[in-house]
């Protein structure tokens, strides 16, 4: 047996606001961030657990102060105990009866008990030595299923519903193993598009993503809707119409305005609307997506857990589910996600970029489909070309599509060098005479 | 002008949990606590903000933290500017676009947000020599609907809406007002019912609440069902069929659970089922108020932000609405949430306890009979008599009624005495040798 016997935390931060890339109509200057911990423990085999929240700049202190609210649960615990039963370590971490006030189980704590989550999954993919969506699909129905907490979700889903799904999926799951191998998972692309880009920009980028393989790019809106119109106008003249082209609020927008403003954008055959306002209102999305048909309302990347997804799906709220590595508690969180999208036949585009996202969200979406929905049509992962080179093992990302990961392991580990030079505020980044914290502020 | 010199945060905590005060179905061990926040000043006059967020005990660190993250909004401010236009300093505090990217508007972050708020709120009404009940009751209809952002409502609540609800309150604001100097505002208690508590206890508490002068009690429910029906039937035989008995399960079921659960405790004439599932479903509340119903179905005091209520209102998922001071962002938002109640025709009893919230919430509950929906059928705040003495103008409440506060502020202030003595791990009272952390771990 072994213990842990260390969780360290860093306040990891980026200053991409100096470049605009990541600006859109609600986060105007965001410095993309990580508050990120490893997790060592005295095994002598070298595998270290590696977790992170993405953040955009300020606050991130907060979340690395409520990831070292977190660390009594599992200092000085039996490995294998607390990697053996994951689920039973989750609820450890979601239902800590003091804690759960700060939430409960959303916002920043629960960001935090996803961090620390995913990087014990980390470290219980290393020590199997495979990469976590093949440690995933390994897993038996009843061991998937037994990840889950179903508190709360009972309405919708049962035990029983999630353990029919995995189990309808298992025949398949070498053959879908097979093909994920050979043919990649579907990207899409968000580089073109971020609001503070000239049009310039926009179509130079835009053909680059189509020579580059990319079925479908995405662009910022809501900031003006005389800028939107032309902005997709010339995106749809720069791509030509084979290529979908989404459109991203940031939640900008009211229910009604959302209708309105989309009724201006329909013209140029939008693939999806996205986050078109607040992330708590499932009713809001209902709305707007009756206002809106037939263009598919998309959110997740702010839904707060599975308790909001399950509402989105009984009410109609969304028709593209984009669940996001580091917002819910986790990846037993996004499994629990992912079997309600299952059961309400939704299909699933997680949300990606930031800092190290893609790296992560790339093993649920390959899950997924080997051992969970058996789907991809209409799927893809969200990609951005940024930052990959601070990860041990950046995303493979060519002709349009993910390449699954073969190194053990969650993708969450950073290298060591960006540990020390982008800590904040001390590492050389940032300190004197470096770039400053709100450089437009 | 002035400016504001100092924004101060300390970590009070109370070992509450060594006397199972505060215990229920899903917190069996708290030690109430606050992350708190003073405002100074150099205008000399003697007067400072304070502000808190409640928490139960662990993490509270972690809403000081948060705290601390806002201070650049206001410190070196000028005073009378953020006092003069608070529906804009609220959008200061809330729209900051890296900051946000921790809630948005939910969580620690948004709790934290809150905390600040409130001082700023008890520094204007210290300035203003007045109560804040008083303070707000007397600004003009335009002053308070000027107070609310109504991003996200106006598919429920337009600033038009507000300002008819405001202005046909007006008339009668001097009777009102004479009327709760005379009256009080009615209240109810929870201190009989925590869950710790033995029957006999449980028993003499019940009646010497009745004794009192309370019409309504309240007792913690979902650990045990067989428990619960002893408890509520031997509370209904100690205070006879006149008093109402209010059921709170701190979010303990599912929605089947909840409606199967009530209806073994409906014979026993049910006041209301507060918190029956997860504070985020909207939907599920809505269910079991189907369920339920005609009990009455009770929330709020976890109900993250407007956007919520909002929903919670037109889904008819609550018949009685439990704002909380420190929920939420602050005087603000909870303004917006009685307009919103107001609009739909819900009676409002706010949750209260812990520490400070009677203190802070019967401002709101009195300028809401004042000035917004001029309504106390079948209102009360909530009451528990505990830990008032930390603070420097504790409720006065007798004969089953709060009575209106006449200091000026916002009856936030602790004591010095406190602020020093129960500071966390520090204080004299955390010190070596003084109650640990987390006995009952």
């Amino acid at each position: 047996m072994s213990v842990i016997t260390a969780v360290d935390t860093f306040d990891i931060r980026f200053p991409t606001s100096l470049e605009l890339d990541g600006s859109d109509a609600m986060n105007p200057d965001p410095d993309y961030s990580a508050a990120y911990l490893v997790i060592r423990t005295d095994a002598g085999d070298g595998h270290e657990g590696h977790g992170f929240v993405f953040t955009i700049g300020r606050g991130n202190e907060v979340e690395a102060v409520a990831i070292q609210a977190l660390r009594h649960h599992i200092l000085g615990r039996n490995v294998e105990e607390l990697l053996g039963d994951m689920g039973g370590t989750w609820k450890l971490l979601v239902h800590d009866s003091q804690l759960r006030w700060l939430g409960p189980e959303k916002g920043v704590m629960h960001m935090a008990i996803g961090a620390v989550v995913n990087a014990l999954w980390d470290l219980k993919a290393k020590r199997a030595g495979l990469p976590l969506w093949e440690l995933l699909s390994r897993m038996s129905p009843e061991e998937i299923v037994a990840l889950v907490d179903f508190r709360y979700l009972s309405d919708a889903l049962t035990p029983e519903d999630a353990l029919g799904i995995v189990r309808t999926a298992e025949p398949g799951r070498a053959a879908r193993r097979a093909a994920l191998l050979a043919e990649g998972y579907p990207a899409y692309t968000t580089t073109p598009g971020w609001l503070g880009y000239s049009d310039d920009k926009l179509v130079r980028l835009a053909k680059e993503a189509v020579a580059d393989g990319f079925g479908q790019i995405k662009l910022k809106v809501g900031a003006s809707l005389e800028d939107d119109i032309r902005r997709v106008r010339t995106a749809r003249d720069a791509v030509g119409p084979d290529i979908k082209i989404a459109v991203d609020a940031n939640q900008r927008w009211d229910v009604q305005e959302a209708i309105d403003w989309m009724a201006h954008l329909a013209p140029y055959d939008i693939a999806w609307i996205e986050e078109p306002t607040s992330p708590d209102d499932v009713l809001g999305h209902a709305a707007i997506a009756r206002g809106v048909a037939p263009i598919p309302v998309a959110t997740g990347e702010h839904v707060q857990n599975r308790v909001m997804f399950k509402q989105m799906l009984q009410a109609g709220s969304l028709q593209v589910l984009q669940l996001d590595a580091a917002r819910v508690a986790g990846v037993n969180e996004n499994i629990a996600i992912l079997l309600l999208a299952a059961k309400f036949g939704v299909r699933v585009c997680p949300h990606a970029g930031g800092v190290g996202l893609c790296e992560a969200v790339q093993h649920l979406s390959m899950f997924d489909f080997v051992a969970v929905s058996a789907d991809k049509n209409g799927r893809m992962i969200e990609f951005v070309d940024h930052l990959h080179e601070h990860f041990v093992t950046p995303v493979d990302v060519h002709d349009g599509s993910y390449w699954p990961p073969s190194a053990p392991g969650a993708g969450s580990e950073m290298v060591g060098g960006t540990l020390a030079g982008y800590s904040f505020p001390d590492g050389p980044v940032w300190a004197a005479g470096s770039p400053p914290l709100t450089p437009r502020q």
